[in-house]
């Protein structure tokens, strides 16, 4: 089973980003944690970060030949990226999205996902914990 | 670690009901799975299962005092019940929300949470896995 | 052919109740003019009526097993209750809603029915003789 | 007692239009069973049909002097007609509204009505049963 | 200067219909008083009445090369008739728009005119002196 | 018959605000206009302009003692002052509303007027010719 | 004179739940300032406390056999609940809404009442003393 | 202690404004009752009305200096001054709102208070009876 | 291959109406540029003109029986008529809506069409040129 | 360059009202900084502050003669006032609109502002440096 | 005549995605249809596509200065990109929107296109149809 | 002191692009200006344009550690981009929006900014002078 991880928009700053809502775990925190629950459940991963929309949308096209499913959490692009709803529809390919935060806690503009209708399933509000529930769900799902 | 588990409205239904939406395994199916789980990670669990609004509440209540955390799926009452929202925010204990569809893809009216926005995190759309996530992201929670 | 017939919230007070809106027949002659036209019709009927959404909830599962269809005025509970909505498709039994006044003619709150989309028929603003023609209905629809 | 029952906008493709919706009854196999149930109870009828708004608000016009009143279903333009909703009013007789199909199952522009706050009664989604309820509904409240 | 009168939908009722919103002034009594008023004016006035939308965009197409504008009263299609707007801007004559009734003290579906926005003038709320005040508004128009 | 003439908010700058809009007229041409009806009518006319809105209040208390009616042109006030409104039901005489431009065609909040719906009567789109019409209503109204 | 205090969902959890907005006090300090302004007043009290809806619904009808008017603060069923609105109406007896903070501070889904529309009168914001003046308008309503 | 008493716009019409919403009691009469309570209490009253929301303005900000609180019915103004809330915010006095009449029984424009949502309690629907328990409120408060 | 053309309303005022919107192009014209059109495709052409709504439901019954497909430019009707979009439904025709303006650059009234979402394709915007575009996409999916 | 200074209702809190939303300048060292810079940009400033919706739009209609241009912080005005809307336009004189506060950070009914629309710019967030910033806009834009 | 032709995101998917939505087609096939009807209507054309809104709105700057106008799908952009608008308004050279879907009969959110109100024209539900007719409806435009 | 400006969308179109909304000055004239400003106010700056959000975020995190401040106008990503939001407030530094035209008085979907809520301060609608009075306005803040 082979599944990518896609990092959207400011997951860079991860760590640096407002502590007090994302916490003070790297990105690269994120993938060790991933890798290690990746190696105990015999799943090869990739990961890949950008803040283009398009790059993203490029990425999800490219790597669709190769993997069994998608586990991404979007950012912004969440609320305002139809493309990528279409990307990913449009690939053919389950696929889980996790947020960090508790996204109906926040902003009300945050509230509207544009992938969440069309998910496998969705995970969020556990910090770095909701991307390590994904991956178990994404590959429960795909395994069974 | 002690949890309650609480399933709402109308899942005694689970196995019966529309099968397409909810799959065909049973609550005692459920229990059992999560039964497992617990074991594995050290949890005590109670179920309750309530088609009344008014009895959850009173099980929450009366609960709080004996648990370190309550997983839920309150079926209907998710998108009706105020109350239940108050209750858990009274008790003073974290909670997590699952479904076992996924409620964003469905009607209208199944996209407003009254419990989302004041959950520890949120799981959906992974059938019984949802359960099994969840539980799994309470303890981590809790634990933490 | 069986059928269960359902008065939710507050038809106990029928008769008693803002007559000018309801009329002065009470819960007792609307089942026994129900029981008049089951007779003639060759239905067999039972009767259920309950304040509680938990109580109806659990009824209309119970009775699912015995009966072909439901009549049900859920009262107040029409525009509030998911639930109810939940448990009537997941027990995959006909129903019919029925309301004693014209709900359309009333506040703006009632003009929303949880039910109505899901129903077999609706019938409404001929006061008691909306239950007959409720009644009629559904029996036309299981004979049909 | 005399009623006049309207068939509006489209009625005339019963039986060719969207079968899946509206059954495979004809215009003319409703009024033939509305015949025989007029019979049954005592009532004359007439029958009118007409995809013109104009035509109908004549009709009401001019038949409100014999008739003791109306059974309608207006097609679409239950959504769209106010005119019909005044001259309803505006002749002073009961009247009752019926639909086929179930409108609140469908599309959304479909949920209002401008005649149901002002109707005697309204019946819908029985298919042609509709029809003889809403007969029945009127002459009880007619004769009531 | 010639002047069209158009009297839309439902007010060959005027004078049986609704009696306490519209009064009991026949539309003949109306348009006996329009004549007085256009005499001492020195307005020729010709008038038309019909209940389909149709007709109405008829006339006015056709009524247009020979008269200096229109007063016109278009009862329900006020609110409906986007075609009755484009009609008369089509033909490029002033226009008044009168309602007898106070249209903003009504139910909510009589607050939004398609054609005010387009209007020379609006007068509503007076009665049958809603006509002759449009008509002198109208004249003054005309002649100004 | 007596009656108050009322001009709101900025009604002083008539003749010089947007003449595109308000037309070339002064306030005073305005009040000579109305002086030559009122004696052509045979009613005792005074006239009050006001920015303020309190001081409108309290001229529609004091002056109500003594007159038959209210013209009013609000200004401004016409779509957000709930006292107005409040003032001129409280004092209990008929009033009629005139505005100089047609007020539906120009900004989506000059839509809603909150005297409207207690009005006698609205006329409005004519320029000055509005007052006119809206003195001569309200005469017939009274005198009616 | 005899009035029926209803404390309604999550009251119970009073003095524990979420302090810094419902104070310090509990259900039972409650009471008991309110014997004493019974006794004060020449009131007698009954109270009752439920999370249920129907049971609340079920007293109402219940008690009001005996009651001169009611003192109520629904909790959370003042947000969600048409049937305590039907309930209340139905017996037709004065009722007074109270709360104990002030519900148009918080969370949007608080502001609306079912209730306040039909109560006698509702008092908000004032802690425990919101109870107290409650007795006491109820009991001027009353006695006046 | 020291209150400020503010009859907002039109309350001095009270006694011949509606009297089937607003009583027959004046003004004077109001406040010979609080002026009565406020004996009974220990409170130095001091009331100020006006029509002019400026004047209102200036007296919160020049009495601020020497009231411990206000009671305010501020009319009209309830639903259109967000300058009365940032002067009673900007002052940092407690205040509490009174009605006369159910605000949330009338119009949907008198449903929304730019005042309750800062204000320490509410109080409304009692008639002249809302005036005395929020005075008995706020002193309560300011003694509490 | 055979299509009839439907002229919905006011479209008899082609080149006389608001030229800087519809151009200067005739109806007449329209009909000759589409006959030559048709003459090249060897599509043979009906065309039918109405501002009766009514008329055009009873000419797209009729016509149904003998046409491949349904080329319609229905004016207004296409923001207003459910009508219009039950008819082209019922008889199971492929359709083409086309408008002469661009629709969405207009008043926001004209933003809905009742018939695009079950159209075959929309074309806008382009003058006359939009009913030969419309002609060649409706023969290629007949043809296709 | 002669330009006019309005503050708005409730500035003369400034300094006393909510410090850490508006900050502790006075309104004195408003016009202080003011003037300073009037001075340096060689602009001769007159002040006015008023609490009165009408006294502001009797000001801006009488100096208007006088003056190149406004620069205005109507304080609560923003949200409310149609009338200094209309007033700022009709004496057709360049204005500039400024806010201590970042207006789109706090409550939802300050985000819509009456005057933004029809100004010549708007600064708004940096405090008193706002009004400095303001001014320089303004004297660039007529001195352009 | 020189044409851009411009594919948005997520077309390169075309003939793998969703095929019951987008057809079998790549978009190879589009581009040899077009380069067919290119040179038969002697249009010389370049085509680009692009995931990334930002190379779009560079090639639309780069574009301009060659071409006479561009015909562009922009895929998901087309609901969410204000930049695009503004791009292609910007650069002042015709364009042409097409769609191979009808967007108006998928979800709520492909309701709205931010470029429709500012294009020549629109064309969409026919396929790869779409381009062919919006490539002539461009030239007929540009030629015109 | 050092800030970054940061150009977004479209705006190397200045200058040519609709001259009449955005004037003739070129970005280059906008970057000379600017330089001038900062070199009197000893401010180091630094300009960066793109038409990519994706290259803008990126701009934002790597530029954050060297910068004081940014002074950015997004173009069209103020309307659509909750990533710039996102990136602006994770590197917690001050910034100031501005906008060459007036975002209000221009078409709706410009109203809503999703940075103003979270900038420092906003300025917009003096063209290129909106630039010069924010970098003022962002050094008086830093400065401060």
């Amino acid at each position: 089973m082979r599944v990518a991880v896609i990092h959207g928009q400011n997951l860079r700053l991860l760590g640096r980003r407002e502590p007090e809502v994302y916490g003070t775990d790297t990105l690269l925190d994120v993938d060790t944690l991933l890798a290690d629950l990746g190696a105990e459940l015999g799943i090869e991963l990739e990961t890949f970060q950008s803040n283009h929309e398009g790059e993203i949308l490029d990425f999800v096209d490219e790597a669709s030949g190769r993997v069994d499913g998608f586990l991404i959490n979007p950012g912004a692009l969440t609320h305002t990226s139809i493309g990528l709803r279409d990307a990913l529809l449009g690939v053919d390919r389950p696929f889980v999205e996790v947020h960090l935060s508790n996204t109906q806690a926040r902003e009300r503009f945050r509230r509207r996902s544009f992938l969440s209708g069309v998910a496998t399933g969705v995970v969020y509000g556990f910090g770095v914990e909701s991307y390590l529930l994904g991956l178990r769900g994404l590959a429960a799902h795909i395994g069974g």
